[in-house]
């Protein structure tokens, strides 16, 4: 199916080139981009690019339809994909699953309709059904905060992790980190799913705060888990025992950074608008009559006091 | 100087959004694209995709306007990159390097000009140059040509190897390649670089089939070195004693696994075609204001006589 997909459209590259000249009517080319609904800071951003792109996509091509439909919930995701299928007849699909395992059929059943395949973020947990893949680099995230973490605590101390949702980045994330971390002096306390959201956060490190009487640091791996640790800390008055490390490069941790906040003192790039990479992309596929197929990562860098100029964005939707 | 880039990116998209409505007139943005001259049949099919894409994004954003240069060896490439700087005054650079080592430190130094650098197939020595990185699948390469060799030949045998040209690529499809052979009986009897051309491969396989009296497989891990070969087996009629793996998906070759000929029964995909995902993700940078730093490895599947009509156009450049 992948392959069919990939040479129809190289075939119709040259057809191209052949047929310059000559008009037709174009045929329209439904694009059906699945996000999760702004549950929290960094899926508002997603949300905002999604809708940027199709804007600027449709207006430069005018056989190119972009539907984008936001999700509750894994379930909301499978109906709206069904709606996407049924009803709209895409041709393709972007989508950034709410979750791993309970999108992996669905999507699999979208695929078998001949549906050209875009996942982005979350991944799913079989890698043969996409066509492209884009994200930004989760196991660089993980390391980027291992090696910060072990420097700055000289190897040794007690920690906590908030994880993210069940997804195969989130355990990108945490195997890579935790294989760093296993081979020094740095104790894991306990590690608990926050979600991603803001709220979860506060009520895992609440928890943590009142198990733990002596933490050395936290990894968030997340900034808006991050805001809601930061809360936690504040209620208890226990901001100045450690520090917090995040990740998504959202304006209100860079700020601190820059600011040189103590308990914020570094933030890792994973920028929602990867999901516009993603549309992009897939557009190209039908304007550009090109070969897409593949991986795709995204550079998640460090940002730290000296460079944090640089990502501040006040106006930024994240 | 990269993040730098990235985020004058990002702030001028926030820019734009805010700035809707009033028009002004734009600034021209110059992409070099440097690439070797047709020397073989999947560099005339780079020089064809990167003048096709050229063509295409100039006719949708009058502001682009894209350079293609062609090099006949890394030191005419190299003297091209000085004029596209100097001269022209480039805004990004996508470059195909003739050659890892003599372009690596030129490129270097185009970079330090705050030139966006987008690398594509060959790859730097140094890997911290680029911000984008665009590629097939080179390990995949060996490791499929691999598998494919110990499966046919039940894990003993002898063969030769035809290497590229010294580049980060040939390096990973052969030490991919030989780390799968190593734990087999299968004895490689030599390998020699065949610099990607036919003439090479001629020459190279006649060494080889003067030294050699049984050969049962050749690795030329590229089409037009395959081409070579099979010139130089005709010459010597010892076309019947073994089979020969290439790579590239070239016509001529796919049309071999096609009709089930014995000496090719195989083919991997390698497609001139990603030049153009590389200009066209380059043009985007500016077009749609995207962070678009990372890497991007396209997809080399197997080409196999059930699979192979979907690989096979015979209009095509390559």
């Amino acid at each position: 199916m992948k392959v069919l997909t990939r040479h129809i459209i190289i075939a119709s590259f040259y057809a191209t080139t052949i047929a310059v000249g000559t008009a037709k009517p174009q045929e329209i080319i439904k694009i059906g981009v699945s996000v999760p609904s702004a549950d929290h800071g960094w899926t508002g951003g997603i949300d905002f690019f999604a809708q940027k792109t199709k804007e600027r996509i449709e207006s430069l091509h005018k056989n190119i339809q972009i539907i984008v439909k936001t999700a509750t919930g894994p379930s909301d995701q499978v109906s709206g994909l069904q709606e996407l299928v049924a009803t709209q007849q895409i041709n393709a699909l972007v989508i950034l699953p709410y979750e791993s395992g309970p999108l992996t059929d669905p999507v699999r059943k979208v695929k078998e309709k001949r549906v050209f395949v875009t996942v982005v973020d979350r991944a799913l947990s079989d890698n043969s059904i996409h066509d492209l893949y884009v994200a930004g680099d989760n196991p660089g995230m993980g390391k980027i905060a291992a090696q910060y973490l072990i420097d700055r605590l000289r190897g040794q101390g007690n920690i906590v992790v908030l994880r993210g949702l069940p997804t195969v980045i989130d355990d990108q994330r945490f195997d890579t980190f935790m294989e760093l971390i296993k081979n020094t002096q740095i104790r894991v306390l306990d590690s608990k799913y926050a979600n991603w959201k803001r709220d979860d956060g506060f009520k895992v490190m609440q928890d943590f705060l009142t198990r733990f009487p002596k933490i050395d640091a936290v990894w968030a791996q997340d900034d808006d888990i991050a805001l809601g640790v930061l809360e936690a800390l504040q209620k208890t008055k226990r901001e100045k025992e450690l520090f917090v490390v995040g990740g998504g490069g959202m304006k209100e941790m860079v700020k601190r950074v820059l600011d040189r906040d103590a308990l914020v003192p570094i933030d890792i790039v994973y920028s929602p608008s990867m999901i516009a990479n993603a549309i992009e992309l897939t557009a190209l596929h039908y304007t550009a009559k090109l070969p897409i197929n593949g991986t795709y990562i995204l550079d998640s860098p460090l940002i730290t006091p000296e460079n944090a100029a640089q990502y501040y964005f006040p106006d930024s939707p994240f």
